[in-house]
């Protein structure tokens, strides 16, 4: 029956490295079954537990109590094992290189005033008071630590922001500036690709393959895996699309994330379309409605997004701009899409792709049930209405036959104030209307002149179905709708994304551009040769060391020995001073 | 002051382009305004009273009675136009082509003893019986009609199964039968491309466009927007499916539909595998996790849809075959993933991929909540868990740097007889590990020995990340993981699509081939030449006549002057016969 014996102390703090090194040496004693050296968390005295390392005082320790627990046969030499601690804590790695450790960051950012880093991977309960006083410094941090709260995430970004500077975490395991790999980084090739990640093993994953592909980056900038949440808001994600939208060396920008908060994946694509460069999207789990629009090319995984930067970075794409939308013709009341549909998949294929232009809008036959039309016969805000359902054809006939009833909204949504775009489908072929253009169009010039009359420029737009062998002339549709004023294309695609833009930019017009918040990203410390202090994991600075990078390793210990309240008590005092 | 004068007519039955006729030249008559022809529905109700054609006697008038209102300034005009009605319709269309017409679709199919097809346009609550009948005499059925419940559509629809017979719709638009339209269809080219559309106007689209890129097709085969719902089934889609991967002559088959019910969709997908030939998908609104997987291939839109179609039948793609996963191996027990992950974002686009290939993946970091795993320590089903999460990180060194946490729960899952493949994420670089395969190789090794001599077939499966130029030895960290018997490579995409193939096949290895619902669609009644017969609009009759196609136009009244009841005991009568 094998015994365990435990040993519980508080008031002690090793960073995780010397816990682990305590561990390995422990379970290799002789007559060592097994050993456990971990802090007295839940989750860890669970898996204890789970492992058959559990004893009363394992489960008795609080988190802030490192436990020591070993598993023998033989009682004698379980207790020798836990006498010799102490000896093993304190024994020093041998292939330390600096001869002087400064005990705190200031002293390190006087003896390297060059660094623009520090790299954080203390405790999480420490790591918010080492990242305040690295911006006070005016340093860039990365973030290593886990187990930091999202309201103190918050805290911490917003005021790197202020100031212009990254907080790239809480829990950012990768960072890659300028050829210099952070953390747990990759050997990447420099070349003409910056990434953004809020995803560790993503910057890696995308990296390598990027690497692999016979490219390579300029940098790869981590934010933390809560950086796109709906909290969070992607505050450092913004900052470092920014800082490389404005690099001159970065070619194509690769953004990817763990699976962002719907609504800010929206705004961070919002910057990304005015990044004046072609830029790949990989956010996990949502969905992609099209591969390609603007300088947005939309990735189906990581892999697929270091393919296509790659083929981005080797065949530069033309780039459309919206000057082509003439969106100073609306008056600024002027809004809203009426869509009147004749064709019941066209409308929804249009909600579909609408999705990713405007936040909502109403249909009689939605494609998600919140966006029902009150009343299919008075349109909302944004409409479209699909005349071909149900309700509309009871002893009637299809609006593709009859365009009775489609002419006589067109009518009534062309006189309202707030319609800046007005759909229409035109579906030829057998059974359909044998000449919908000449019944159509001149309803459009009615319209059209009516809007013109009363000051408005009114958008109509047609997407015309048919091939050059059914019965109707194709051809004089097509004309006849140009003619009469509307812009007309054969794609439903086509038509919609046009639309999608026109009202986007509509509705962004009013809102005078927001201005960056805080300071921008100087582009010159990510430019210029890497120096950097790390704060925790000594092998981390080892990394820095093989690297050839100048950089410093704090003997970091945690303030007034690890006292909650004194450390409140020095940390405001710092602020004040 | 204008006057509106109306008259409801009961137990009268007109097909809905006879009252568009009536409509139309009553409001062209001297004197009035504006006139209205619809049957009683609550919404055509609403309607005219939103365009100010409304009195007390059209508000009171009933579904099944015609309302016939007219608008004038002139009360006399009004009085006279309504004096016109019995006349109106009474009046024969000129062009009719046909000497006699049938008044029953018996005699007509005795007219036309080779038609395999009838076309069906009378109104809804008619559309059942009408369907039933031409399933008795061994005729596919083109449901144009709609208003018809999704009920009576599941008893049509299995009892066309039964018989191999399709019914496309109720509201099915189009469909296009070797090179012939029916209803709404454009005249496309004949080529090697067939279609399945729960969607009219995305049939029509598509086609169009495959014809505009220069191909064609051999069939689009129309399903009614509801096939693919979560009570029907699929029943049309899925017989339309099977008969077209047995023609010869399609080489690519394209699916698309209206938003389908995600259970729905997949089953389609399950039986999309199996068509022995590319497969394009493009169902609206359902996310798109990969371009191409097997012989499917994803589309963004019905644009992309069609491009790609064109472009795999002028380039077949090779398709590999599931051989290589060698499934014979594994035991009937076994049938789990344990995906053992470093890192975070690896783990999450594994769940995001392995959705698309199994129903319910636990995780204890879930992209979807409803997935989160009771205990992170113990795996269920499937598992994918992310040890470099907060709870496994507590003072304790990351998983990329210290393998031990990861290494034990191997062993563990391991053990698990119902286990059938791990994964593991070796991630390389700076920070990480120095040389994580030399831990992790031998216990891979161990693993698959322990499991060889409990009789089973273990699957172990990595993926490295990692570059040539990061300080362990990349090339040197795969050798050691297949020396081990791992399957390696260096995509988390292609690692976990390999996983989702074995897994897939693992679970529908018990599952005898569900035999065949029903009979199977004969496939000589799409190839021989197309012979109808019309019931309703007679505009669909004359567009067989312009395509040279042989048919006959039914004079069809609703049985027993329209009573219900008598109707209802009628159709039991026949059915007994």
């Amino acid at each position: 029956m094998a015994t365990v014996k435990t040993e519980i102390r508080s008031g002690v703090y090793y960073d995780s490295a010397k816990l682990m090194q305590l561990q390995r040496t422990l379970a290799g004693l002789p007559g060592i079954l097994d050993a456990g050296v971990v802090m007295g968390t839940d989750s860890n005295k669970e898996l204890l537990a789970h492992i058959g390392l559990d004893s009363a005082e394992v489960m008795a320790s609080k988190p802030d109590e490192l436990v020591i627990v070993v598993k023998s046969d033989d009682a004698k030499a379980a207790t020798e094992a836990l006498s010799k601690v102490d000896e093993l804590l304190a024994a020093r790695k041998g292939n330390q290189d600096q001869d002087y450790l400064p005990r705190s960051l200031e002293s390190a950012a006087e003896m390297l005033p060059n660094a623009s880093w520090v790299i954080i991977s203390v405790a999480g309960r420490y790591a918010g008071g080492v990242t305040r006083e690295a911006l006070r410094l005016g340093k860039h941090v990365h973030l290593f630590s886990d187990n930091v709260s999202v309201e103190e995430e918050i805290e911490l970004k917003k005021q790197a922001r202020e100031l212009g500077l990254l907080v790239m975490g809480p829990d950012c395991g990768t960072a890659m500036i300028g050829g210099m790999g952070l953390a747990f980084a990759n050997k990447i090739r420099l070349g003409p690709i910056g990434i953004v990640a809020a995803a560790g093993t993503g910057l890696q994953q995308v990296a390598c393959r990027i690497h692999q592909l016979g490219s390579g980056i300029t940098s790869g900038i981590g934010t933390g895996g809560k950086d796109l949440s709906e909290k969070v808001g992607a505050i450092t994600f913004l900052m470092a699309l920014d800082v490389l939208a404005r690099d001159p060396d970065t070619k194509v920008i690769v953004l990817t994330s763990k699976p962002p908060s719907p609504k800010v994946a929206e705004e961070v694509l919002k910057a990304a379309r005015k990044a004046g460069k072609p830029v790949v999207v990989n956010f996990i789990a949502r969905a992609v409605t099209t591969l390609h629009e603007g300088n947005l090319f939309f990735a189906t995984g990581l892999d697929d997004a270091a393919r296509l930067a790659v083929e981005l970075a080797n065949h530069p794409p033309k780039i459309t701009s919206e000057a082509d939308l003439e969106l100073e013709k609306f008056k600024p009341e002027q809004k809203y899409l009426r869509g009147l549909f004749s064709g019941g998949t066209l409308a929804y294929e249009a909600q579909h792709i609408l999705a990713g232009y405007l936040p909502k809008v109403w249909a009689n036959s939605p494609i998600n049930k919140e966006f029902k039309m009150t009343n299919a016969l008075v349109s909302q805000e944004h409409s479209i209405i699909d005349l071909g359902e149900d309700e509309f054809t009871v002893g009637r006939l299809h609006p593709m036959m009859d365009n009775e009833l489609r002419i006589r909204r067109l009518y009534e949504e062309a006189k309202d104030p707030e319609v800046a775009v007005i759909m229409l489908d035109v579906v030829i072929g057998y059974g359909s209307h044998p000449d919908p253009a000449s019944e159509i169009a001149p309803a459009i010039k009615n319209c059209l002149e009516e809007a013109k009359k009363a000051g408005r420029h009114l958008e109509l737009v047609c997407v015309v179905t048919g091939t050059d062998e059914d019965p109707q002339d194709f051809n004089s549709q097509i004309q006849q709708l140009k003619e009469a004023g509307a812009w007309v294309d054969t794609s439903n695609e086509v038509v919609v994304r046009r639309i999608g833009r026109i009202l986007r930019g509509l509705a962004e017009r009013g809102s005078v551009e927001a201005a960056m918040i805080g300071k921008p990203v100087d582009l010159n410390t990510l430019k210029k040769p890497m120096e950097a202090i790390n704060v925790g994991l000594e092998s981390f600075s080892e990394n820095l060391k093989d690297q050839g990078a100048p950089h410093v390793q704090v003997d970091w210990k945690p303030p007034a020995g690890g006292n909650e309240r004194l450390m409140g008590i020095l940390e405001r005092m710092k602020q004040k001073s």
